[in-house]
């Protein structure tokens, strides 16, 4: 039976049921997130707080970062789009500079550019937001950015991921808050192959003598 | 005779008037800047507005970034310390390494950290702020980096000068604002050596095929 004619079937009307759970579940979640953070928030935690079995709570959203990316309206799940990302790379096109373009095109898909600003001026102006927001990107976004630059020197992976942080984060800021001219102007193809090699750098090339160590 | 002298001799207390017109000065700046942005401010209309003559803001202030800055709490002068870190570099280090040191060491200041992420957070929150800021860092701070750039490819200096902010912004707010562990605990020197290739490339290498034209 499909899970559709199961939910149909139901004489209590299971439908609206699970849509109230799943109001219950979103709702206990935004409070969990923004009270102990992304690190601190279990899914077992969300469960208890909106009166439900946490296997519901799987059943629709799957992980925490799904249940993160639902909670705060972000129209795709960051570690697959980056996977996506980084398994579409077309041969003679560096990493950096595919990574570039691909967060590029991301945000600027219509569903996503109003989310990204949000959550990015939010973090910007709460401590408690940017704390969520920091410990996301490192499990979802850094996580597999690391792995990709693991490579070439795994000690170092997580100090090479946060400093292609540093400047695609500085790109959204210049292109999407600030806006400054050229930046705000150019075109993604153009950002791509500017930014790109120093992404590579980041991700694999030689970081100066003082950069060991990390 | 000296300006205290001249000042400490008048009959109806000149020193308190000049406190006055100062304090009158700068909430005119204030709500001024606030209203026009940066670039539709003039001095003229500042002392129009506090009822003075533009002489004695000339006389108080110098230029325009001298009271945007005093306005603004802000304990440096943006271009006299970017002027001051171009013409300070160590010989045998590169230029990007030296100014990715300088405006390390700048933010960390005592005096200056609080005002910067004030600063940073403000723009990043209000779109009136925001473009306050940009066209504040335009002028002072990205045409001496543009001079910088300029002997290599002076009609790219604009987008060249920019790019280097992109990579800037990221590293202020990836290390003071959302605090990723390994950029938010490396020394300065770690980061200026890894980041200031990134900036010798955007100030003076080859921006790729598609940077052509700007």
């Amino acid at each position: 039976m499909t899970r559709d004619a199961h939910e149909a079937r139901s004489r209590t009307g299971r439908r609206s049921g699970d849509s109230g759970s799943k109001v219950a579940i979103l709702a206990a979640a935004r409070l969990q997130f923004a009270e102990y953070g992304y690190d601190g928030t279990t899914i077992r935690g969300i469960a208890a707080a909106a009166g439900v079995d946490p296997a519901l709570v799987h059943h629709f959203y799957g992980t925490k970062e799904r249940l993160f990316a639902a909670a705060t309206e972000l129209p795709i799940v960051p570690s697959e789009a980056i996977n996506a990302a980084l398994a579409s790379r077309e041969p003679g096109r560096s990493l950096g500079t595919h990574l570039a373009y691909s967060a590029l095109a991301l945000w600027e898909r219509a569903d996503m550019r109003g989310a990204f600003q949000a959550m990015l001026r939010s973090a910007l102006t709460s401590e408690q937001a940017a704390a969520t927001l920091r410990d996301f990107i490192a499990e979802a976004i850094l996580g597999p950015v690391a792995s990709a630059a693991a490579g070439a020197d795994a000690g170092n992976a997580a100090y090479r991921a946060s400093l292609v942080a540093t400047q695609m984060l500085g790109l959204a800021v210049g292109r999407y808050v600030l806006r400054f001219g050229p930046v705000a102007q150019a075109s993604k193809e153009e950002l791509a192959v500017a930014i790109g090699p120093a992404i590579d750098r980041y991700l694999t090339g030689d970081l100066g003598q003082a950069g060991r160590g990390h």
